[in-house]
């Protein structure tokens, strides 16, 4: 293969999955699986065999470095970003690292927070992508749904793409963010869309020029920080699905691999308790009478739930959730609540 | 007022209050009012008034004589009862006590475990029960519903009593169960039917007569026990309200004096939130978001309760619960699941 180097922005705090997850240990550093093994961790566990230990590239804050370090003991390219300023910004610190090293790269991008049941399709999926950036386009990864569902992102698939290489590719018509009940059933009945998996392939450089193009402010504040010692205040916060996707799409530049390899995106207790339920539930120091639903218990004391279905209880110890699946998307609120009322620490 | 005697039971152990109320320290020994003193003293301050010091016989489980002479130091009369059987035995066994010292006192039972707001009003409806008595009638105290509540016992009152120094005196038709809603609503609207308040007054030497004519067996035992050494094993559990109020009533010879001093028997968390539910809601570490309920958090832990109506949670360090308010009467069935699991600690 190719020069293939793979960027992990690593910066998401995962506020959907607090107390579970904290600002100090956000999502992707946790066993969410219970697999023994982070969400990061088995990020680098798919990619080391796609890529070499030497060509995956991290990019977090200065905060998380430790852990990361911990986490990944032969991680060798770890980007500190000064602040959390959406993927965009941390994947174009990256891909500026990339390009310095092999103007001919090719740049994979991946969330640290997913997860994936049969690495080897992903391996497939990604080797076509990089064929079709060695052709000069840009690919995402497409999922191919198992379900309706409101809480991904979808991709509207156009023709064939006819690539060697990559016999399933397609071109891309439009990104769609998370959609209503009604349209994500309409999508999976009409069988065009796949979820958005987060996963872009491109030649670094050209995916730097194409920024160029679509958002040359944030790309001229990327490179003054970069180059010139300028301020990363100045990049505006922004998602790579925005910046570049969406416009390469309209352009007739990005192409999609429809692919089936058990992703999920993790994104809140609704979704984690589809994968953990049944384990959680025959943990001996927690009783579910009449009731159901997740009991996160890491705090070594009893818990006895009774008459709540679809319950979502997470005792960490300093910090207990007690809410039901339905809430789900709401958690994102309480770390702030707490903040106001000064108690960062348990956030 | 004659040689007045009070005797309280403080056997019970409030399972429907678990885990707040522990086999170590059952509800009657715990602050459930936020008044700064436990149900028991509290008691204890309402009866001193009408008996002095001297005269108030508390019977209780060994397990519970350390905290109770912590509770009520200069309690004179502890009555070790060698296990919990009802409150009949211990009344009886506290009778017998009484007796022993003066075969003309007057004695009366009353709950550990219940909330009284007006304690003067109190003081006059047993003055008049002490009236009562000292005809040589039974009497119990019967308590206005202020509301058709499912959760107490009733009492169906009859023709006036004529007696001097209780103008309010009626004679007692029968007792009652818990009635289902709508009989309870009848009852309310029907002006005839009175809480039962779990006090009776009488002479205690009547009281172990009617007890020997209405429970021979129970009678028997008892005196096995008091006189010759019997086993405490061999009296049946019984309530007093079945052992000699309902039969009394049946002959006429329980009469009745109907009070209102803001009475409450705190009987599970759904009780306990009608008094508790705003002081809780303002504790630092607890945050309700579109939530409602009863938190009651001794852990010195956040806790976090997002879209629950309802909520009951009880955190007491080592031990959590979590539910809602129409479960209320089914706490008592999760002590006994943790038991089979081997955690007698937690119960």
């Amino acid at each position: 293969m190719a020069d293939f180097h793979a960027i992990i922005p690593a910066g998401g705090s995962g506020t959907r999955l607090w107390p579970l997850s904290r600002r100090g240990r956000p999502k992707s550093l946790l066993d969410l699986t219970g697999a023994g093994r982070t969400l990061l961790q088995a990020t680098w566990d798919r990619l080391v065999p796609l890529t070499g230990k030497d060509r995956i590239h991290v990019v977090a804050g200065a905060e998380h470095a430790e852990v990361i370090g911990d986490q990944l003991p032969k991680l060798q390219n770890l980007i500190i970003e000064p602040d959390a300023r959406d993927s965009m910004p941390a994947i174009g610190l990256a891909l500026t690292h990339i390009v310095r090293q092999n103007p001919e790269a090719i740049a994979g991008t991946f969330a640290a927070d997913h997860s994936i049941d049969d690495p080897a399709g992903f391996r497939t999926a990604i080797t076509h992508g990089v064929r079709i950036a060695e052709t000069g386009s840009l690919c995402t990864i497409g999922v191919t749904p198992t379900h309706a569902s409101g809480a991904y992102g979808y991709i509207q698939t156009g023709s064939p793409a006819g690539i060697d290489g990559a016999p399933t590719a397609r071109h891309v018509n439009r990104f769609v963010e998370k959609p209503d009940a009604s349209t994500a059933e309409s999508y999976l009945t009409s069988g065009d869309w796949l979820w958005n998996a987060g996963i872009f392939i491109g030649a670094a450089a050209e995916i730097l020029r194409l920024l160029g193009s679509y958002q040359p402010g944030l790309s001229d504040a990327l490179h003054a920080y970069t180059a010139h010692g300028g301020d990363w205040a100045d990049i505006p916060p922004m998602a790579v699905d925005y910046a570049i996707a969406q416009p390469a799409a309209a352009d007739g530049k990005l192409m999609t691999i429809p692919a089936e390899f058990g992703w999920k995106d993790i994104g809140d207790f609704a979704t984690l308790a589809d994968i953990r339920t049944g384990t959680f539930e025959d943990d001996a120091l927690t009783l579910l009478t009449d009731a159901s639903g997740l009991v996160i218990n890491n705090s070594g004391r009893a818990i006895s739930v009774l008459g709540i279905d679809d319950a979502v209880v997470v005792d960490t110890g300093d910090n207990v959730l007690i809410t039901t699946r339905s809430y789900a998307q709401r958690v994102k609120d309480l770390p702030a609540q707490w903040r106001a009322r000064g108690r960062d620490d348990l956030t």
